[in-house]
């Protein structure tokens, strides 16, 4: 049994491939955009008078992408240290799938997103874009965390990338929906598919590891470190590509207030769903936060702070009245991802629909380009934002399905029943501390003379 | 006795209130700004061919407060983590209040700081300003921490929000003060608050819970955290608010050098004081902040390396040499922030006073407007300076006195004297780990298989 | 023995004494730079229409500025708190030598770099600057982790920074050379620095320490975090001094795919290197960083993503290969920043090499000033680059020799080898958690009174 989940051959082997196929796919596919090349960014400049380098994208969208790369790699990773011997695999795990999501998903994405002369072109932009697709993909692994292996979960990163990429760009490209901070394509699409995933993988027998299936005390503490980088940069997060100016600054304060009021509705029924009216700290881990989830597609619309807190206080409500603990659902991932992301593809889509020139005036191309144009008026606008939350279920529950099954396959060395939620399984775990040996050994003893004497 | 702190009514409905109310309130006042509305931002932009996108507010100040949020959301929280067993009450209590102050306060400071017909205006310097009246509460957090719960916390927040409100308002709009970093506004307020509310709260059989009231390792590891992350955004808290351009650059840099210079004294006071020079992590963790609030007042006037240098030398030798035990302040805010609070306070007043347009050129009227006016010459705005700190020295004294009175009434479900800083009392707190129960039993079993045979 | 370590005297006198010559030294030489200093930034404003705030050096560089900041005090410092009882002197150490480099670099890069009519001027950049040299001396303090007092710490500091700054001055200033990121003058200069320091302190008989040079599980965890933000900001620590626009642009996107290559690279051979295909935290925790390393010179140049990646990936792969275990080198240096920033400079070379107006366009100038005007062909530029590296190595191999020579004199109070890796020493160290005690308590009573029964 020991054998079959040794990684000695498989992991290597998967990610050294892996690398040699994007660098060759890297070196044939990618070139530096208008921003970033040297050339390309210096004529333009002597084209224009006014083009000075403040107006390089870069410092338009460099300070969120630093924020969304913390929340991809300390908040995701950290938030699921809970487990009380899972903690390597958690920021490790996360770290890897992360790593490769990221790379994979510039290719995707940018093949799907549009092509310059056969090349994608990059810049920071086409980063953030992708640490929220790998932000997709580590929802997923929130819920089959502690039941899968490595290369498990590289395989997974693999499918949930490409059937991202397809879905955004349907959204995207064919609907132009707005979906700046992802409540439809990245929340909804990543929970979906990962419950899919985790309900094929379905182990019957998982008891036989829920002593492990819990936290202690300082695993806690680590988590909240996820949490709370989570819950700051979320703000960041929603307005990272979002339009220049008055859109983007707008964002970032409908997500600050809408997470302001999630937290206090997070505490309130955290209190009154326990007996003794005693605070959870899974819940407040998890339900605080889909607030900014809540948010994702209307942020940037003309939401109010006023209607931020209405939805983030709805968002932190139903985070506790939906359980998916059935299908295993190990983070809890349809609470924080799922519902709220639902939510807030409907709250976009309603506030789509109540966009007017009187409320946006000249800022209306900004967030509804194909409602200024006359392309769409705003209930059709509304509509098809209601069609994008069933196309992207749609493709979540059945590309969840197809991959689910194929992770189901008995050759990636997935840990037996007795042996999740066990770091040991994956990495060299070190002893116990010296000191607490000490303790032991010299009370042990001291009992033992004095029953012996 | 367990009954009384049994918080699942209280907390729910204190929660829901205050967040309805919230709700309603922001309804009814708040609308967006000039540079957050769509409407206004590309109306305005229209109008002048010149205004560009990069001059909307949020590129100016939106990295800053990112770095404030995260002081105020992991840096007080994980400071205060230091505690052995009240991690999830520093870290969750944090984040409570904070949500919930950072709404009530952009009310109360809109309120106050101005209205336009009847409105209140919201955008990144509100956020801003929200966060730092937010840090005023949890600095008073800080002495009372592990004696209060969380119902108790809420309702300090409510008074103490409001009166912050008043006195920023006394200081910056009624005598046109300097106070960029809040040492009055901020650092003195919320200390000498908290220190009466303490008094007030002062529980004569405290010690009946002392054994709790000291670190372990991890948990000072878990407070190193918090420590560093103040150290390191203050030059950007200091900053925030401060004009464009010149003052921004400087403030950010003079604060830099404050904190270099007071946590070499930190560490030099930290040996000296112990009889076998050992080094104390309380005093790390305490003392070394110090410079960044006594520049608060005086960092964005041409204070010069140097003199940051010596002032935060300064600050770092003060915070040793007065002690406020006496009135269980438990975090030694006394130490942090009211000390090196007053210090920055009189700082701010000598180095105003000393303004003159030789110095400071065409940017006098950046920084002291009111100078640079004719309306005061230096010494009198120094002399207002100096009167600032003596209001807001009465105003928290008088302010912590009502709050601390309103918080003895024996209706909030405050901990028993045995059972102060203590987790378990509001928080579901997980087993210990498996494995340290296991060692145990293995071998404990091995010793007294011994003796039996 | 015990004598021979207190720092009662030795630590504060050393403090106090630097941090007044600093102070003498900042008020004699240190001024405010253009973009700082409140009359010299609104004189030139003044001049020039177009001159505008946005234009002030710290909206280009504050934010990487801070990243850098957090690198050097979280990153580096809890990246060593991987030891069991050494996390206290890890986080607490780093951060006092680094708030006395900072201070000392500002002034010796100052001196080498240029003065302003004997005044040293300081803005944003100088703030970078002083960090990277700083991250230089916390590099070596790796080596030497664990068996070295805060003294020899501090004295170490003092050469060091001097000689970073003489090494800095020859490679950019007189060979004009290229290393925006520092693969040369930070990471070669800081490895090799600290290696030979590490060689002249050999303490044949460390083993008597050997069971605390080791890792627990928490102690893992909480290196992830100095590791996770040291990965996730390199892309700013590349990036932070390099020409605006699309320089800086180009550096973060080459720094965040090599660091993505590399991170597979880590993964793959840490499975592939251990018997049972166990993943390990020491590699993870430093190989998977090397990446950011080795592109730290030519970042900025056209290296491409498919470049950087291939860099990336070798980067990862090297740190696997050369292990200098021999020579006590407790973080293991060598593979992170040794062999990676050798490599870093190799590649700056080869790359520069192949500079071309074909490639760069009007860009060359803002990359390769020296090319652009015509006293450099791009051949003879690499070889410059070849040379720098070759001087570096010479400057900290012998830097390294003559200061660990000096720290071998027996009056730091450097610990005794059967006391190394213990933060005791230099530290009050709180006792265990009262939950673990009770817990032994009540568990050995049980048993006890069972066999007396």
């Amino acid at each position: 049994m020991a054998e079959s989940t040794n990684m000695r051959l498989r992991l290597p082997l998967l990610c050294i491939i892996l690398e040699v196929i994007l660098i060759v796919l890297f070196g044939t596919l990618v070139e530096y955009n208008d921003d970033t090349d040297a050339k390309l960014w210096n004529e333009n400049r002597n084209h224009s008078a006014t083009r000075n380098d403040h107006e390089n994208e870069f410092y338009y969208r460099y300070p969120s992408f630093q924020d969304v790369h913390v929340m991809i790699f300390v908040g995701f990773g950290f938030l699921m240290t809970f487990l009380q011997r899972y903690g390597f695999s958690s920021v490790g795990f996360n770290f890897l799938i992360a790593a490769f999501s990221l790379q994979w998903a510039t290719l995707m994405q940018g093949f799907f997103h549009g092509l310059h002369h056969g090349k994608i072109h990059v810049g920071v932009t086409s980063m953030i874009n992708a640490d929220f697709c790998t932000g997709s993909v580590l929802i997923s692994f929130g819920a089959v965390l502690g039941k899968t292996s490595p290369v498990q979960l590289l395989v997974m990163a693999i499918f949930e990338v490409t059937l991202f990429a397809v879905n955004e760009f349907i959204l995207l490209s064919i609907f132009g929906a707005n979906d700046a901070g992802g409540s439809m394509t990245i929340h909804t699409f990543g929970a979906y598919f990962g419950l899919m995933v985790t309900r094929v993988l379905y182990r019957p027998n998982l008891d036989k590891s829920k002593h492990r299936n819990s936290s202690v005390y300082h695993s806690d503490l680590f988590a909240m470190i996820g949490t709370i980088y989570l819950w700051m940069f979320w703000p960041s997060f929603n307005s990272a590509i979002t339009n220049y100016g008055d859109p983007q600054h707008r964002t970032a304060m409908n997500t600050y207030y809408s997470l302001a009021a999630c937290t206090l509705a997070t505490f309130a029924f955290s209190a009154l769903v326990n007996p003794e009216g005693k605070l959870d700290m899974v819940h407040i881990q998890n339900a605080a936060l889909a607030g900014g989830v809540a948010v994702g597609t209307a942020g940037e619309m003309m939401l109010t702070a006023f209607g931020s807190m209405i939805v983030g206080f709805l968002a932190g409500t139903i985070s506790y009245h939906v359980c998916c603990c059935f299908i295993q659902d190990t983070c809890g991932i349809h609470n924080l991802h799922g519902m709220p992301g639902v939510l807030g593809a409907v709250v976009g889509s309603v506030t789509a629909a109540l966009a007017s020139p009187e409320v946006y005036g000249h800022g209306l191309q900004r967030v509804f380009a194909d409602v200024e144009t006359g392309k769409w008026n705003p209930q059709s606008k509304g509509g098809f934002q209601a069609i994008s939350l069933a196309v992207t279920l749609g493709m979540a529950l059945f590309g969840g399905l197809i991959t689910g099954l194929i992770l189901k396959l008995p050759i990636y060395g997935a840990p037996p029943d007795t042996q999740c939620f066990e770091d040991g399984l994956y990495w060299e775990v070190p002893g116990e501390e010296e000191s607490q040996h000490e303790l032991y050994e010299v009370a042990t003893s001291n009992e033992v003379e004095k029953l012996s004497s």
